[in-house]
């Protein structure tokens, strides 16, 4: 039913077109369009008439990232209560008419955000909007229920994150990476945390954010901009501006000074795996061309089987089984620029870390090449085919744009933004960000002797 | 004029008495007695009639960890605004008369309390609590002096930490050791965030912690308790109670299951060194007598001279310039129990943490013998004859403890409580405490090249 996604945005979730001459270079989700009812609601409508489906989703502004000291894991848990009912719609009816509509839906709070979303045959939005627009506004919880989903979460991340040696790492070394801001506690929240929370938090965490002028309304499918301006209008139109919410301060990481290991031992852990990530802007805290620069950087890099981590490392030298990089360039407040790399059975941890380290040194002090560059924007644009097929993939990237820090014009400019970078700032970039000090390097392994160090 | 401590709190700053039999075993600061005044300020006052002199001291539960996200650095700044004069006197004035009737003053701020102290003749001392409490209340403060007076803190971040890098270590290792309390931000904030820090900012913190109920006026020296009260009640007595002050959370740490390092590189460096800290409870924290199994094992593994690491690693092994203990036990949440090591010219950092890991391992493995407890509790104990012999040192460790979780009652029956220590409970809380997973591992490298991972 509901899921705690750490999002690795934008162009995870988004990818695009084919590059071409930049006056060419076509908008991402070019019939996007948007407007803001009475309420503050702002509303996009994606048009895709190839099916008589729509998407429909409802993005709060929200997330674990704006919890206060000692709510950890509120903004999820207020993600599951918010499926206890309203006072119109006992617990239970919303998803029972989900699915007897042959409906699906789903729910997912990031660090940042929190989404609703159904996916059905276009006659039923009607109705997902006005259930959805209901549970904005008229909650119901008391104490039973509040009490039956704190264990719901608690077994959730006891399931998911206590017994995974690799999801404890990935706390770890966030709480190692982040020095001052919340991106260093996890999504879920702390277990200790988690099971103080009570009526009183749920209520002020919706009290604080589920209001329309902190949402973000996005239908795809098969519906034009005025049918879902009717509907909106007397189904959100209706819910009041129930308050401001305060601002969303994302507390900025101070320079990092030194470098930083992180080592899980597990005897479950069977496969050693090593990863060294770097505090880097994502699009919305960096400079403008950063956040685009890293994109093309990660994937020539580590962007699948073409890859220099790829081909140096598990090809030719033949040491790993799995190389990459990846970067989360969607959060509001800085990001994580990462690599990753698992031995072959017969290698260590310490000699993949050296090749990662070499490929790095080599990548600071030679830089990319035009090639790169271009193949890079060529595959990353190439993917955005993919994207436009899917109402619910475009619904899914702008939602997170919209409520990342982005506007919906500077979402639908992401290929061009993308074919603008150049080598120069690719190399500015990796040579700003991929300095040893600002990084912390994760090992994983079944017992203190596989330590590299 | 100010400082910022980080307060190796009560034991380093306590030290106590000989070890006789338990019924025998004497108070600290034996002679002290507390009353409340009407509106909320609790008094202490510990006779000593030696010298007709005083020292002075209010202290605030108010400190660097009570701050909110964002705006870190604000306990220490407004220790320094308290200097910025009220409307009764004008900025200067209370210094200058501190000096011209022969005293000192001083002030601090740690991550707990912020306190202020004047020693003065004591025919002086009614002076000084009428200047203490009119600025409890009356502080003036206005945009150009908190605009000089953040010029000076900035400066002090920059000449105290900013250029030397073992203070930059420390942060980065207590970053690293704290997952979610705000014990892992630096105590004089973050320099990005001190630099925003404005007016309304301090008026708020101003208005948030300095009221009579939120404070412990501690007067030592050659006075009665009839005195304290007779002059505390025309002075403080007149401060109304302004508000009630937030509840001081502590957010608890996780458990932690990963060990981490940190590296900090810095051409200045000459001399490397290392140091492995581990999170452990401190007095407030703990169960009762955790936090003096902490004290007697610290004292045994690390304290002076006669300690196992000095003996063995200095003396012996003759590979370590310096090596020792010190646990950090005054903290109201989690504390930090740590060991250092320093190599020889000729020895290396990889050399000394070994050693340390196999005293660590053996200390966990074979536990502490009964001489060995019975001649840190005499150690300790011993201490106290020259605390009591300084009013000011009694009075600086009563108004640690007073604001840090203890009461009068427990304060001066520590040296019972070290005395009542067992072996068994030094080494539960070795074996308990002293797992790796629990750990940082700072080193301190003049270049890469010597660091030993």
């Amino acid at each position: 039913m509901t899921s705690t996604a750490r999002l690795f945005a934008f162009v995870l979730a988004v990818p695009l077109m084919l590059s071409v001459a930049a006056a060419e270079v076509p908008k991402f989700a070019k019939n996007a369009t948007s407007f803001t009812l009475g309420n503050g609601l702002e509303v996009v409508v994606i048009p895709d008439h190839r099916a008589p489906i729509v998407t429909h989703m409802v993005w709060y502004k929200a997330g674990a990232a704006d919890e206060r000291p000692g709510e950890s894991g509120i903004a999820h848990f207020l993600e599951h209560l918010m499926f206890k009912g309203t006072k119109d719609h006992p617990e239970g009816e919303f998803s029972k008419v989900v699915t007897s509509v042959g409906g699906n839906e789903n729910a997912f709070t990031s660090d940042d955000v929190t989404a609703y979303h159904q996916d059905v045959a276009k006659q039923h939005l009607a109705t997902m909007m006005a259930f959805e627009a209901d549970r904005m506004a008229n909650l119901v919880l008391d104490e039973a229920a509040v009490a039956t989903e704190r264990e719901v979460i608690l077994e959730e991340r006891s399931s998911r994150i206590d017994s995974d040696p690799r999801a404890q790492l990935g706390e770890a070394v966030r709480a190692a990476l982040y020095q001052n801001s919340r991106y260093g506690i996890p999504t879920i929240g702390w277990a200790h945390e988690m099971a103080e929370l009570d009526l009183d938090d749920a209520l002020s965490w919706y009290n604080r954010y589920y209001t329309p002028n902190n949402a973000v309304l996005i239908v795809a499918g098969d519906v034009t901009e005025e049918e879902v301006r009717s509907l909106a209008e007397v189904t959100y139109g209706e819910v009041r501006r129930r308050f401001d919410p305060p601002p969303r301060d994302r507390a900025e990481e101070p320079e990092p000074l030194a470098a930083r290991t992180v080592t899980l031992s597990d005897p479950q852990v069977t496969q050693p795996s090593m990863q060294r990530v770097y505090l880097a802007p994502s699009y919305a805290s960096g400079e403008p061309g950063e956040g685009a620069a890293l994109d093309i950087l990660s994937e020539i890099v580590g962007g699948g089987t073409i890859s220099r981590l790829y081909r140096n490392l598990v090809v030719d030298q033949a040491i790993a089984a799995a190389a990459g990089a990846f970067y989360q360039s969607g959060t509001l407040g800085d990001a994580m620029f990462g690599f990753y790399g698992v031995p072959r059975d017969d290698g260590t941890l310490a000699e993949v870390e050296a090749a990662i380290d070499a490929e790095i040194a080599a990548l600071v002090a030679n830089g990319v090449t035009e090639a790169e560059v271009a193949g890079a924007k060529r595959r990353l644009l190439a993917a955005t085919i993919y994207a436009e097929d899917s109402a619910s993939a475009l619904a899914r990237s702008l939602g997170m744009a919209l409520t990342s820090g982005s506007t919906l014009a500077e979402a639908q400019a992401w290929p061009a933004t993308i074919d603008a970078v150049t080598v120069d700032a690719v190399n500015a970039a990796a040579r700003k960000y991929l300095e040893i000090r600002r990084s912390v390097t994760g090992y994983l392994v079944g017992d203190a002797s596989q330590s590299p160090s």
